[in-house]
């Protein structure tokens, strides 16, 4: 009924045919067809349209036993648009619609509150002059402020009755003075004009806009709902409250909630009384209390889900104004669904589509103790969950160093780069000054589920002088710190953490979304641990391990160094031959934790400079060598060449990836053979080696691929891996790559999306740039909704998607699908590529849980 | 015929039948059915084949008129593979085949040139041991050498006749140790086995892997043709030549061409011999000599075409081998043209299909005068066309300084940077040791029309001492030097430049060409002398202004960039108050220049920093103004800092284009005021404005095209420019935008494509990066085969332009749909821009006159 009665009309409507009339408080919509019939006619009301109204508020007067207009208990009405699909403040609302100079009498001897009557009756001239007439509100605002002016006082709840009176009276010449006409006092001339301009709002600029923007037909037309007014302030055997159908906090099957006696409900939630606990209703007006748990159960039953309400009570009668699904904390969510399917009340696939999948994440991660208070230094982007405690130290290295006496720290830099890695597997936490959520602090902490506050701009980090002054605290290496990623805040009080723990209802969620969902799910990993975590989480395999990982460890660095400064071919194999069994020995200890699972591993892919140390560095050293004349100086000068040669304005777009293997075959080939190695010593020793995957990244060109599947294809059979289950696939990152996929797909056993290219290329964003630059004005200025970094652009990067997974399995049908970007983890994405047909998803490994319950939601919705 | 023919075959069969078949040496072919055929039973030759091959060479003896494996004078003929598309070196060929024991002694008296027969004999077995059964070449060439060695020379020519004898009779011992057999000396066996070997050569190796990467389907299988081997080398009654049907240098109408009595065709082309004038023929061999014109002739009007020709005249017999379009400079093509549709043998249309548009670059531009002789110092790219001489000097600043003393200069850097452009207005050339064709300097030069040589890799440039060192050679400041960007060489000698005109044909040509075409033809101009210059080759408008080229100049730079130190946006407005009556005053004179023609002026699209000084530089002086306690400290830190805010690890995918205008729509602001007081000064001077079409780079949203809408139509309003005719568009030049072309066009009136951009975030290839480093190698390794930058890359970047047209014309019918990027000036690109819909192209206005005829042909089809 949405489309005739508009989305508000159609809720009231629900919940009175659930409750019964007596619950909800009356009323009556005028459809969306008068509206279009009314435009169509130039601005005239449609025939018959008076009347019907006059019907529908004679059985609206005799429901409620109050009349329009009367001078002992008024009935009082609000009279609201309601679009088909929300428009949320495009159209207009007039309340407290009723009121004159005669009822406003009688709402003060029914309330015994003379001081609202007339509050109500001022802003009922305000409201309606304002949305009817189009008096300008700055005119009534200026009365408001001189009235307070006189008066001596300063907030508007200080004007006494006779203020209120004065105002309204002045506020009524104000309509005159604007319109040339008296306020109406007539409550069905006041409904009349109401009516009308609602009807007018919806071809008002605010809401023609929206519309266009929202791609909204603007022939669908608002209604217009006109409903009794109720009032919990009229005495002892009043109240307003709020209710929740089970417990918020923890979602222990019983109600919770407040009220508060002769209330209205803006003052349960202003925070100006203190509320009593939903329980001491019971007390008050048992009778009351015994309806509310009734209804309670009876919505949530009807909705299938926890209902958030509000009632009122008016003289012992209780009325429910609203409902809706409740929000709540992951712990609640998961309680439920468990509860639901054991009382009967929903099915495993309804009960899992009732959990915030992205709310699960608070599950997953330490987190301050819920019961502890602390004041907040710095506030910064909540970049990655969890809470972590530790020591400060302010680099790489000194935090390998403390590692190594086990000493917990925290990591705080300005922000980090690709040598900082050892540095994140040491530290407990990551703190940075600068960067977003897209930083490459936040996105190397979320992959590994450490807790991380990026963009902490208070901080003043000097990392020569190993100090951080913030808002005039200062802090040196050593001190201990708290950040909570959840939150994005810094304490540094000694506030205790709690671990997180894989509730047994969790588990059988989890269960649940297994036998429900269609997409796999694997994990992103390069180290050994955390395969073992995510396998522990429920990982299917391994989507994505990052090769280069291996080589930022600090024995690795002086080794791919020489292999990156070899000047020939020989002494660039010479220096492979050194990598090459290290190499090894990083993916046996991954693939004993992945026997018998998938695991796809990406050739190097980075830029080679990412490798060598930074240009203004060795600038400045060898500069000192040649002032010391250091015999260093011959090296760092070669170095320094070195540097130059492979600088690139935009290393996004240079060369990396497979590029990288074209020019340097022999690259690759090492990596190659480590893997066929590692997975034969690892059949040797256990009986049983991973599916091995091998990827090949940045491919534009189906050549490309050719190329590296011959080679690899070539060092398996020189290895003697023909018993290993070996495919060759690609990672799909570019625009032009989804465009020929059906060509790439003649060379590839698989694709795996990566996403985070994608959205880089397709959006022109450098996901290092945008973040702290434009993104959040675009935000602001509704360009954007969110960042395209965290869940999936459909229109452009979704498309690119969906074009590369038709047409690459039209080339080869038995194509396997996966996406291994940062949307892996998302469930909005997670939902689009169930629809676009991937065949699994792979996250880091603490999004696992969070991307199995995601699975089954779009497996189900 | 091509498919059932092979393409060589039909050749060979369209040449017989316009010239008859006495005038090409007789042949014939086997289809390839046959070749299918064989292939389907098995590798067994079809049913019939043998006597079907019997009676053709009964038929091919009638006519040569001699017998395979004659004793006296024997038929020899080629055995070729011939694919319907060709597949070079794939397929194998068989040479000489009717020699054996006896017929040798037969063509040595034939040809009294007992040398010439046991040379072809003993490369006959060796070609068909090798070719038909597969006897390694090595061992041939081992022998030779072995020969060699033993006969005391070096070169192959030196063996004597008995050596040549002894050498057969060792490759014969050679083929029966391989193959067990003898050779055979029985021409229809040899033939039986060489037409096998042919159809083998369809599945071997080389060929199924060529197949595979140009997807030529399997089953097309190749013909054989059979053909007559003729010999000018039969003493002074035979000859071999080339023939053009004109002069090939100049296209007069007078045929031209070489030739050398008693010698084969390699003798001709090799050089040994030094060949006579075409003409000389007339008196030695008058009768040939008037067939051959003859011929020429006819061959001109069934070709429409000029022909290049190889001809052989054996024993008085005049036979044609060859015929092809002859490739010709632009001259030449102009003229033959002009002449042909003068002549009556061609019109317009077919005329203007002869001329390669791409050469007539090298009308267009200075050159180093034809006859002039000189070293060559280095070599480097080809980057702009045209010759420049001038004093070396080594930064922008001595450039412009030079201008202003009317000297002529070569701007010599290692590479160049945005901060350069000055430089380029100022010198005569461009020369640089690094980057390609798609560096800034090659991007730059090229839109000016200056010459430019880069990636001049041995020179050594020493810009603080002002010195360049190339191979031994030590150059100062002022020391003259030749760049021709054209051949990509750079010379110290001094050699005379030619000045480039449009010749009346090629006037003529032009005017053909407008006639022809559909496409609109446009310029990329920035300042009011290219304009001028455009307009004269015949531009239809702008199709892209940059107005941050306006920044770049000396008096602009500070106010620019105290706009850019700006703190707040009062202090930003008050700068860009200073800037706008300078934007004002170029905008004024480009649209002087363009008066009733339209204008595309984009808004300011380049990163805020790439208006600052480097960061390295602020460094080294702010350290320097600490040491000397300069008073400038406060203002270098304030820079430094700004810098560093303003830095970008991606600057091609940060802040830029319509992201500026959305941050700072202030700056945005400026320039349409500027763009419409400017238009209004024109149309009041001179009673005629431009067409002004305001352009929104870089657009990737719609939101952010409806914000720049909203302000440009703003500032229009306030500044009275009512009567102007404005229209505002967008580049598309993001993936995204062309998916969601539909939503921008909403906001459109024209789109017009950056395809260079479009290039670099489609194929992820950042330009300033890959030219130098992957790209050569993707050529080289036929990844790519040729720059996408150069041309459009048609699978991925066409697709995305065809997309945006599409679906924009879906949106809005009357899109005005354009091209400005480098592509708009390249001839195969303009044909696809014709395919993709598009409304016009834009180039460097030294590009308009081919962008004109290219538009012409793509329109002919």
């Amino acid at each position: 009924m949405r489309e005739l009665l508009g989305g508000k009309g159609a809720n009231v409507a629900e919940m009175t045919r659930v409750l019964g009339a007596e619950r909800v408080p009356a009323g009556f919509t005028i459809t969306t067809e008068a509206c279009v019939a009314f435009m169509n006619a130039g601005r005239r009301e449609p025939e018959g349209l008076a009347e019907q109204v006059d019907a529908a508020l004679a059985e609206l007067e005799e429901r409620a036993g109050k009349q329009l207009g009367d001078t002992g208990d008024p009935l009082l009405v609000s009279v609201r648009s309601g679009a088909r699909d929300s428009m949320p403040g495009m159209l207009d609302t007039v309340l407290n619609l009723g009121l004159g100079d005669e009822a406003v009498e009688g709402l003060a001897g029914a309330t015994g509150n003379e001081r609202f009557a007339w509050d109500s009756y001022r802003r009922f001239v305000q409201m309606f002059g304002n949305v009817c007439r189009g008096v300008p509100g700055e005119r009534f605002e200026q009365a408001i402020k001189e009235r307070k002016g006189q008066a001596g006082v300063k907030l508007d709840t200080e004007l006494s009755v006779d203020d209120l009176k004065a105002l309204t009276a002045g506020f009524k010449e104000i309509y005159r003075d604007h319109t040339g006409e008296s306020f109406p006092q007539e409550p069905r001339e006041q409904l009349r004009q109401a009516i009308v301009a609602v009807f007018d709002s919806w071809m008002g600029d605010r809401a023609v806009e929206y519309r266009r923007i929202n791609r909204i037909p603007d022939d669908w037309g608002t209604a217009v709902n006109v409903q009794q007014m109720v009032f919990g302030n009229k005495g002892d055997t009043s109240c307003s409250g709020v209710a929740f159908s089970r417990d918020e906090i923890t979602g222990a099957p019983r109600p919770s909630g407040d009220f508060l006696l002769n209330a209205q409900g803006e003052d349960v939630v202003s925070g100006v009384r203190t509320p009593r606990d939903l329980h001491e209703l019971e007390e008050v007006m048992p009778e009351a209390y015994e309806e509310l748990l009734g209804i309670l159960a009876e919505l949530e039953r009807h909705y299938g889900d926890m209902q958030d309400t509000e009632f009122t009570v008016e003289e012992g009668h209780l009325y429910m104004l609203q409902t809706r699904n409740a929000k709540r904390p992951a712990q609640a969510a998961v309680r439920f669904a468990v509860d639901a399917v054991a009382e009967g009340l929903l099915d495993k696939a309804r009960a899992i589509m009732t959990i915030d999948a992205e709310r699960l994440d608070a599950l997953l991660h330490p987190a301050i103790a819920r019961e502890a208070k602390f004041d907040v230094l710095a506030e910064g982007v909540a970049a990655s969950p969890g809470a972590a405690k530790g020591a400060i130290v302010f680099t790489a290295a000194d935090a390998v160093a403390a590692a190594g006496e086990e000493r917990d720290v925290i990591l705080v830099r300005p922000f980090t780069e690709a040598d900082d890695v050892a540095g994140f597997h040491a530290a407990k936490g990551i703190l940075t000054s600068e960067g977003g959520k897209a930083s490459h602090a936040a996105l190397v902490a979320r992959g590994m589920g450490k807790p991380c506050v990026s963009g902490a701009s208070a901080l003043e980090i000097d990392v020569a002088a190993k100090t951080l002054v913030v808002n005039g605290t200062r802090l040196a290496e050593g001190d201990t710190l708290v950040i909570d990623g959840t939150a994005g805040v810094v304490t540094v009080d000694d506030v205790p953490l709690e671990e997180p723990k894989v509730s047994d209802e969790f588990e059988t969620v989890l269960g649940w979304a297994d036998e429900l969902r269609r997409l796999g799910v694997r994990t992103n990993a390069d180290t050994p641990q955390d395969a073992a975590r995510a396998r522990e989480f429920g990982a299917e395999g391994v989507g994505l391990c990052r090769t280069e990982h291996m080589f930022m460890a600090a024995d690795r660095q002086p080794k791919m160094r020489r292999m990156i400064m070899a000047e020939t071919e020989d002494e660039r194999r010479a220096a492979l031959d050194k990598l090459l069994p290290l190499q090894q020995e990083d993916f046996e200890g991954l693939f004993e934790e992945m026997r018998g699972l998938p695991v796809t591993i990406r050739l190097l892919d980075p830029p080679l400079h990412e490798f060598l140390p930074h240009m203004e560095d060795v600038e400045r050293e060898t500069e000192r060598a040649r002032f010391e004349q250091s015999e260093n100086l011959d090296e760092l000068e070669r170095t320094l060449r070195r540097v130059h040669d492979l600088e690139e304005t935009n290393p996004m777009l240079g060369t990396r990836g497979v590029r990288l293997g074209v020019l340097h075959p022999e690259i690759y080939e090492m990596q190659a053979r480590a893997i066929v190695r590692a997975a034969e010593a690892v059949a040797k020793r256990s009986g049983e080696a991973p599916r091995l995957e091998i990827m090949i990244p940045l491919v534009a060109y189906e050549k490309e691929l050719q190329l590296m599947r011959e080679l690899v294809l070539r060092v398996v059979e020189e290895e003697g891996g023909g018993d290993l289950d070996v495919t060759i696939g690609t990672m799909i990152e570019l625009p032009r790559a989804c465009f020929v996929a059906d060509r790439i797909a003649t060379a590839a056993d698989f694709f795996s999306f990566g996403t985070n290219d994608l959205t880089q290329t397709a959006l022109g964003f450098s996901r290092d740039d945008v973040e702290g630059s434009f993104l959040p004005e675009y935000i602001r200025k509704k360009i954007v909704d969110r960042s395209p970094f965290e869940t999936i652009d459909q229109p452009g990067v979704g498309w690119l998607v969906r074009l590369a997974a038709w047409t690459g399995r039209e080339a080869k049908p038995d194509l396997k699908l996966g996406i291994c970007g940062e949307h892996g983890g998302d469930p909005d994405s997670i939902r689009f590529f169930q629809l676009a047909g991937l065949d699994y998803v792979s996250c880091s490994p603490y999004r696992v849980p969070i991307a199995r319950v995601a699975a089954a939601q779009a497996a189900l919705g």
